[in-house]
């Protein structure tokens, strides 16, 4: 079975597994675990279906070159490197990359992240896929020109026929599985051929690496003192980030304002406690930052829609 | 060019034009005007848009054998003919039923309907398309005698997987029309590949065509005595309909409850008159059966989201 230049994602902690028409690829670290399932479906040109409940995926240091791959997002969220920036998908997002130079390793923001990758890899695409390809009008060697190289990057949000391309493929009949992801990958290509002023959308949401290592700070501080109190202008302060620069690119990383993932993180923790301990309401409420029965009650409901006793109650 | 064994729903009233990659069969007649646009997909495979703004459109006396017909409604509405039964088709609906009898003529309950059909000719489908579709793990042959025969008929109503596959059919580029056409339908062949038991789903929603024959006078008799006022319950006793079949009934043939029906005749025909004549608003609310002003604007509100008088300024 043909594989991907770069052998995917792998490093030492990577298992590797041939399943049918497909190869596994599953990591398991401290961070939690991962899995990617690779698909050929074209010479050169393959469908990874990832799913990953962990914080960072390692990879060995390797080059891949002559790549471009797209990710789409279905659930959770991903970092992507890009010429020494970084942007992030969150639910229904899409981008196109050229992938040229070292591979990093996969940071997942949210520890969760469901999604597509598809890559089209410019060595190993063989006259037969270009003839295929051809004989639905899609150009590949001009399209992979048209998206290949330095500054060329698509990032799409919430795009209706995007979602309409890849809704189904994450439920797809196993008996029809590698002929229903052909008819997908043609109907992706022949969308790109047809999408004329895509190149270069994503410039105005790069974050640079320096300041999304401190943000990442920021959230590990965050998760390690939830029984602590503090405001989003003393956790600016205390990282030494501009205020609003903080705001922008924690929201950019994280999904979410930094407030709100305050509030998520200790009502997770919160609820956490409820189902695997018996300390008391009250006391769980102190250890996740709330000295009010009340207010913790009130923003227990706001994020999971019962109170914290009824939670336990359904839990036990 | 490859043409439909009934040479489609053509009458001594259409008119014939070769397009490029396409048919073009336009008919115009005292109901309206309708066109429909027929791309040879694959050999025995066609896929034709349906535009028509007509209530009628009639077709000679001939027999279609051996044909599954696929129908999507994008807008609008359709009646289609069941062993001598009748179902409707709104937006998004979808059905698959045999065309193998007398062809019919097609009848749109409110004189507007947007639609595709793909229609499977068994008489014409080829070996190099059954070679081709097997390279999809496609069968077509053994999907063609599963869809195909007396008693089996498909109704989808508002189906994601169904929308997801027609929804950019509707908006495709032409430059790729082609082949954007050729994986639509090998999606849909395959959807239908593995969706195990949809036969016979559309048993419970047929109507009998004597008392569908009657509702349709129904409309009539509202659409020429707007200026009346009538209750529901009248119009089924003057039509010697049973009170609950006819509301039933009304509200599968054209997609609204009688009584949202007339207040909607009403107020089309309101604002034809607000635009194309200088009758005053009370003349124009007695007209369509309001004899008091307020509630002739209330209920043109309702509809038209603004009063009578900014509605006439607007259309200057």
């Amino acid at each position: 079975m043909e594989h991907l230049q770069f052998s995917l994602f792998t490093s030492s902690e990577t298992q590797i597994e041939q399943l049918g028409d497909c190869t596994v690829y599953t990591v398991n670290n401290s961070t939690g675990s991962g899995k990617m399932t690779d698909y050929p479906v074209f010479s050169g040109i393959h469908l990874i279906y990832n799913d990953f409940h962990m914080r960072v995926c390692p990879c060995d240091e390797k080059q891949c070159l002559n790549c471009i791959e797209l990710n789409h997002c279905c659930e959770g969220r991903i970092e992507i490197e890009y010429n020494g920036k970084l942007y992030y998908l969150g639910k229904g997002d899409f981008a196109l990359a050229s992938k040229d130079g070292a591979v990093q390793s996969s940071y997942f923001p949210l520890a969760h992240y469901h999604g597509i990758s598809i890559v089209l890899d410019g060595t190993l695409i063989t006259d037969e896929t270009v003839q295929l390809l051809k004989s639905f009008s899609i150009d590949i060697v001009s399209l992979y020109r048209r998206y290949y190289g330095d500054g060329k990057c698509v990032l799409l949000r919430d795009n209706t026929s995007v979602e309409h391309i890849f809704a189904e493929l994450y439920t797809v009949h196993d008996s029809v599985k590698i002929s229903y992801l052909k008819v997908k990958v043609i109907e992706l290509l022949l969308f790109l051929s047809v999408s004329e002023n895509f190149a270069c959308r994503v410039q105005q949401e790069l974050y640079p690496a320096y300041r999304v290592e401190k943000v990442k700070k920021v959230r590990e501080y965050i998760e390690t003192h939830l029984d602590e109190r503090f405001t989003v202008e003393e956790l600016a302060d205390k990282f030494r980030i501009p205020l609003t620069a903080m705001k922008l690119c924690f929201r950019a990383v994280y999904g979410m304002p930094v407030a709100s993932f305050i509030r998520s993180m200790r009502i997770q923790q919160a609820s956490c406690l409820l189902r695997t301990t018996e300390l008391s309401v009250m006391d769980i409420a102190g250890t996740v930052g709330y000295d009010n029965a009340s207010k913790f009650a009130s923003a227990f409901r706001g994020i999971m829609n019962c109170n914290p006793v009824e939670y336990r109650q359904r839990a036990m």
